[in-house]
């Protein structure tokens, strides 16, 4: 341990040691870019010195109607104005944001309700009867409304609760900030989306937030003044921490309410939008834009994609229109992204399909992170591209821990890393690459079939827009592929056809034994939500 | 403060919590970048691969000589491969880096081996007698030399001592590095050059050089791969953090023992470079290049200079070459660079000397440092681009405190901040601009007169390559400007001619009384050493 003979007079004063917060990225850019443009919305559009106000006036006003701090602030909110302004002004009255998924039914909002403690809840007009409902199921005390109208999009205060404008009008715009002593202090509580059982809490530090803005920027190779737009929804790992982001760079967030082709496209040529983060399936919306909808613009927009790899036929469509996509791969549990799949200078003259295997890897370890690999039976498996083990990951942007779940800490943390619960395997390079989640992994006769693998190979069918691949229960097998398909616009295939596609390409034991042409059921962050389609499988004959 | 309800079971632990060190930016480049070249210095080039092996087997030697955790390991050496290796094999081994200035005397460097206890000396064959002299000076245990020699730049072993490459050999390319269990542990003890006094003992932490190479980055606007040219020396601030930086980017640092025209431009054109800093003087270097020395590159080369704002016609002459300068400030004591004048967009348009003075901004502060200001009476001073105070700063990247030396480190962080004994005011946009070193100013008459100010006006006269200019004592006004002047080659000027000059561009009290042309003493930095003008200025009649 590098302790010096002698350490007399070197402790840590308020001139060395700041806690390590995120707040402190929009402290300096008020110092540092006050004219900047900070927030963008609508027709709002609000300078740091305007912003950073605004966000004092917030804290102010919780403060004043009896916010305290470590008590917990929960948000139904769209990626709106409020919900960026609510990500610094409850952690700068000391509160801790419970950014709470909007597509959520109201038993399991109850749940967080209760579960979480929110004293106030920040909710948008069109979720208040979300809200209402969940409350009313509640038998614990519960949080006070304050309505987020947005009547610029169509959402009129209904008059029933405090409106978010007129509580902001209560603080104090010089208002100081309560900071953090200690930056293990929490900032945020963000309940995974748990497909079974119930959602688990997770918490966030103040530590870990800030150097997950610095790891992000990084790996993103973003400079000064970047133009961030929102398509994660804040709520989804609080946008990745993007939006903590941002100030340190005195970049401009532009807030978009709902993901359209039209919506993203405006706000890139409008505002210039230089990145943003995203599901494939938006890379799809994209991709699928009515001609009315594009806007030419001549910059290249840089866009982390995570949830699932990019099918290689969507990169193939999107990176002409001027889209440079980058796979990141994480959970809720390490702030979001933890990986990347760096470019390397090398693979520049590379095209077509293998270029998309490329950009297909999970790749390598974001900078704060200390460590990924992927472990069976506790060590690294073989770097061949072919034995397979769990992501584990350790480092300073990983979670406190599950709210009041001190077992299921323990036991994601055993050993001193975080278990992911996701299948891979390592390249001879080094770079990971998932093969499953570990939840959608199928075994037919004792083979694992990797889901991804499949779709990968359904996805390159002309006539398919999208597809998911589950497990099927089978007699014989154990379980068979099952694969769920969303045809293009107009397009037209058979099971029969589908099948024989398969077989060409991949081995039989691989092959979907059932396809069903469908709407695929989606996520808020547009993840499938396989859950539902195993549900379905199991009813198949 | 955000402790929420229940906090049981959201610990630190080893998934969650590490130790901010530079080191783990090596490691993540193991792991990330193994194949790209980590190193250059003559004919020496290292991939990340090489250069971890390198700097493991130096650590691992270290422990095996007996360094212990927490024992210092001095060098005194050039900017070569071993500088750049043992700023991470010293950490490595658990023990911290004592960098010695090579310019110093015996007697400084005696008392330097004396006060931080050094075990080992890495030391440069050139710089061989300047240790075996100091080591004669003194008192306690002297450290145990390791000759680093240089036979491709005309510096063959001696014989003498064990040798650099022997004592590496002896490692284990796989050695396991004792990594900091507290991020507060110490990582190097950098010694100022003090003018009057012994040198004062500059102790970094592990967590602030960390922070360090972040903020530099993000305000170098830098991105994966950068090229960087070693001009500052390592042994001054660890190069502003710099060599600790550029693995995170898996960039390339390029080793350059001795700073001439002919050096900096054949590492642009030969390996690319893209970043380096250096004090003006650098500047004017290669501004004044011979022909023969230059060559042609295709690309900006950024710069980050410090010591002195850059004269209006250094930057008007190396601009159109192809070098971008930005502006740093900062001290020993918060780890190099603490502010930059960062450039705003809206500026692009102005040229001449109103770029110039803009580009001669202190600044604003960079991100790893929490607030920087003008202080009088521990009061921020008015923004209005005249009041006068001294910068105060404090922030993470903040050194421990000076070696042994509890009181200097009380004075020092007086009131929470840390006090630069640098004088500035603040311009309307909060950009600080300091107008003079504590120790440097000029009271004539009870005026204060800035050196700089003086020094900016006799720079613009055409005949003048470099100015100085310092306090006189005079009976009548207490202390007169008295200047020392460097001319162009084969130009020519008369006192009366520079007194004229000024008298037209400068209130009287602030023109100078004597002119003495002369070449400027200058520290291994590049700084004009003001003291022994100051001697001069006073035996003037």
């Amino acid at each position: 341990m590098g302790w010096l003979a002698d350490e007399t007079g070197l402790e840590k004063c308020a001139a060395n040691f700041v806690p390590l917060t995120p707040l402190s990225h929009l402290n300096r850019a008020l110092e540092v870019f006050p004219e900047r443009t900070a927030l963008i919305y609508g027709s709002i559009q609000r300078s740091y010195l305007d912003y950073h106000a605004r966000i004092s006036q917030l804290a102010s006003a919780l403060k004043g109607r009896g916010v305290q701090p470590g008590d917990v602030v929960a948000t139904i909110l769209p990626n709106t104005a409020p919900q960026m302004e609510a990500h610094f002004g409850v952690p700068a009255c000391g509160a801790i944001l419970n950014a709470i998924n909007t597509r959520l039914d109201s038993d399991t909002v109850a749940y967080i309700f209760e579960h979480g403690g929110a004293k106030v809840v920040l909710c948008d007009t069109a979720f208040l009867p979300l809200a209402e409902e969940a409350i009313k199921k509640m038998h614990a005390p519960a949080p006070q409304i304050i309505e987020v109208a947005d009547p610029e999009h169509g959402f009129a205060p209904g008059g029933h609760y405090l409106e978010y404008e007129d509580l902001v009008a209560e603080g104090d715009p010089m208002f100081q900030w309560i900071m953090p002593e200690d930056e293990w202090e929490s900032i945020a509580l963000n309940y995974t989306s748990g497909t079974t059982g119930r959602p688990k809490g997770v918490v966030y530090h103040h530590r870990g937030a800030y150097l997950a803005t610095m790891g992000n920027l990084i790996s993103w190779r973003m400079q000064l003044y970047p133009v961030y737009l929102t398509i994660v929804p804040l709520f989804h790992c609080n946008a990745w921490t993007h939006g903590w982001m941002v100030p340190l760079l005195g970049g401009t967030v532009v807030c978009l309410r709902d993901v359209t082709a039209k919506g993203v496209y405006d706000a890139i040529a409008d505002h210039g939008v230089t990145h943003f983060g995203g599901a494939p399936i938006v890379l799809n919306t994209i991709v699928n834009a009515k001609d009315s909808d594009r806007r030419p613009f001549d910059h290249i927009v840089e866009v982390f994609t995570a949830g699932a790899p990019p099918p290689a036929a969507t990169l193939a469509a999107i990176e002409p229109l001027g889209f440079n996509v980058t796979q990141v791969y994480g959970l809720t549990e390490v702030y979001g992204p933890a990986t990347e799949c760096t470019w390397k200078p090398a693979w520049d003259g590379i095209t077509g399909p293998e270029r998309a295997d490329l950009k297909a890897r999970t790749g390598v370890l974001m900078p704060m992170m200390e460590s990924i690999t992927v472990h069976d039976h506790g060590k690294e498996v073989a770097r061949d591209a072919q034995h397979l083990g769990e992501i584990v990951m350790r480092g300073n942007a990983t979670m406190k821990g599950y709210y009041k779940n001190p077992e299921a800490t323990r036991e994601a943390f055993e050993g001193g890393y975080f278990h992911s619960g996701d299948i891979a395997f390592m390249h001879p390079d080094g770079y990971i690459k998932i093969t499953d989640r570990a939840k959608d992994i199928i075994i037919s006769g004792g083979e694992n079939v990797s889901s991804v693998e499949v779709e990968g190979v359904i996805a390159a069918h002309p006539a398919v827009s999208l597809a998911s691949v589950v497990a099927k229960p089978d007699e014989k097998w154990g379980e068979v592929p099952c694969a769920f398909v969303e045809l293009k616009d107009g397009a037209e295939a058979s099971e029969e056809e589908i099948i024989k596609f398969c077989r060409e390409r991949l081995a039989g034991f691989k092959t979907p034994k059932r396809v069903v042409f469908t709407d695929l059921p989606k996520t808020s962050t547009g993840k499938i939500q396989k859950f539902e389609l195993r549900a379905v499988a199991k009813l198949l004959d």
